[in-house]
């Protein structure tokens, strides 16, 4: 498929690699910066574009949108002139189909690849749950075969569903790593390094992969143990935002402990 | 070494197989319960003692109190009589190393293998910190050896700073589940398998390998996107809780990405 990415931040970047080893045509590689254009655009061996949006090619089947989410309204409409018959896909959690209507544009699409990406970091697109949704059953058919190129898991979903996955993307991920960071900042308080850590991180993530996080809760507040959770809070009595989190996060787990757990089965024995 | 094992949770289980691995001699576990006593005993293929403290052995050099934080203080007291020369460590990471002195115990330790210990998860001590303390050096020194035959990583530490690893553990581990768990709950009302996080919490957790947590932050609320923010409160009108802590979290991770990351290096290149 031939396509355009506009775009070359961390996901732009991902995605182009991801699009280029399953073999499709990533003809132009279009970003506002010269540098972030042509270091992409390197990368792939393909053509580089910059500035005005009127350098973007005209003869692409499909454009793929991976910017910021508050760049979209704007760069839509200037992305869909003179390219009426062209494919626009936006690659956000959190934005709506509807954007595309919105800007008159006739043929619009989501293609929402679910993961973190950071600088120096590759990542596997073969894992990774890619969820699609397009304006016409044509579209979403062709993102839909396009995704599958990409990865074993391509999901049909509405914006509203979107929005909400991308909310428990948040907490997965997002409100996770702070956790990480809250440790790292006492831990440092006692000298240690930050990798001792990472045992029990790993081991954290690897036990939802065969429990509930419901199943798989432990510490203090499970069991709601005040004397422990009264000393941890005197430690953060110089960190309130820190203080606050442990709390609330304190009250909220001893609050699910209480409820069934909805997951009779580990969700992948 | 010829040690006895008190308690077996989930963490006496996990302590005594990798005692048993690595070629010491449990040579009884005790529970309360007879059933808990005898299936720990089975795996290991020693003697089980419940009921009465009393039943425990008097000739073994080490005993080691693999149970709840609670149940030490009168544990201690019950386990020294009688074997006043031998050494009693627990394995807790709140409770001090003062529990032994306060309870007339001659010779006391602690021995706490950092980890989440579930049922039905093995656990590679191997690659797992442990962090010793003992009131006579001596017996550090005694610890020190023996974790050294359990785990690459081993660490002497003071009942203070144990305290606030533990602080840290909580935020790396039972906070970061309970995302997991808040994230599961939106995931659910979408209609999506909790699988479909599976590769985002894997990154999130592989992340922090290579990055500082601080390095690794993505999402709305470092940037303090309003708009994407308050369409996910919406989401969690219904939930009060969860939507407290968005709002928490989310400024807590917008006031750290003010902060000069302390990490220059990745921490683990």
């Amino acid at each position: 498929m031939n396509c355009v990415l506009v775009g070359a931040g961390r996901l732009g970047t991902c995605l182009g690699l991801a699009l280029k080893a399953c073999g499709h045509e990533v003809s132009q590689v279009y970003s506002r910066t010269e540098e972030s254009a042509c270091a992409l655009a390197d990368l792939l061996g393909t053509e580089a574009a910059f500035g005005s949006p009127d350098r973007i090619r005209r003869d692409a089947e499909l454009y793929i949108l991976a910017v910021k989410d508050d760049a979209l309204p704007a760069l839509i409409p200037q992305v869909a002139a003179g390219r009426e018959d062209a494919l626009l896909v936006h690659t956000s959690g959190s934005m709506p189909l509807n954007l595309f209507a919105e800007a008159g544009v006739k043929r619009g699409g989501v293609l929402y690849p679910m993961q973190t990406f950071s600088k120096g970091r590759d990542v596997n697109f073969n894992d990774l749950p890619i969820f699609v949704e397009a304006m016409h059953e044509e579209d979403e058919q062709l993102l839909k075969t396009l995704a599958a190129t990409l990865s074993r898991q391509v999901y049909v979903l509405s914006s509203e569903a979107r929005r909400r996955l991308h909310l428990s993307a948040v907490f997965a991920c997002n409100f996770a790593n702070h956790c990480y960071a809250l440790a790292a900042r006492e831990l440092e308080k006692c000298g240690l390094p930050f990798d001792v850590l990472l045992p029990l991180i790993d081991e954290t993530a690897g036990k939802v992969h065969t429990l509930s996080p419901h199943q798989a809760q432990t510490g203090p507040a499970v069991r709601f143990d005040e004397g422990v959770m009264q000393k941890h809070l005197e430690l953060l009595h110089d960190e309130p935002l820190a203080a606050q989190i442990y709390e609330l996060m304190s009250r909220s787990i001893h609050a699910e402990a209480g409820r069934a757990d909805t997951d009779t089965e580990p969700c992948n024995p």
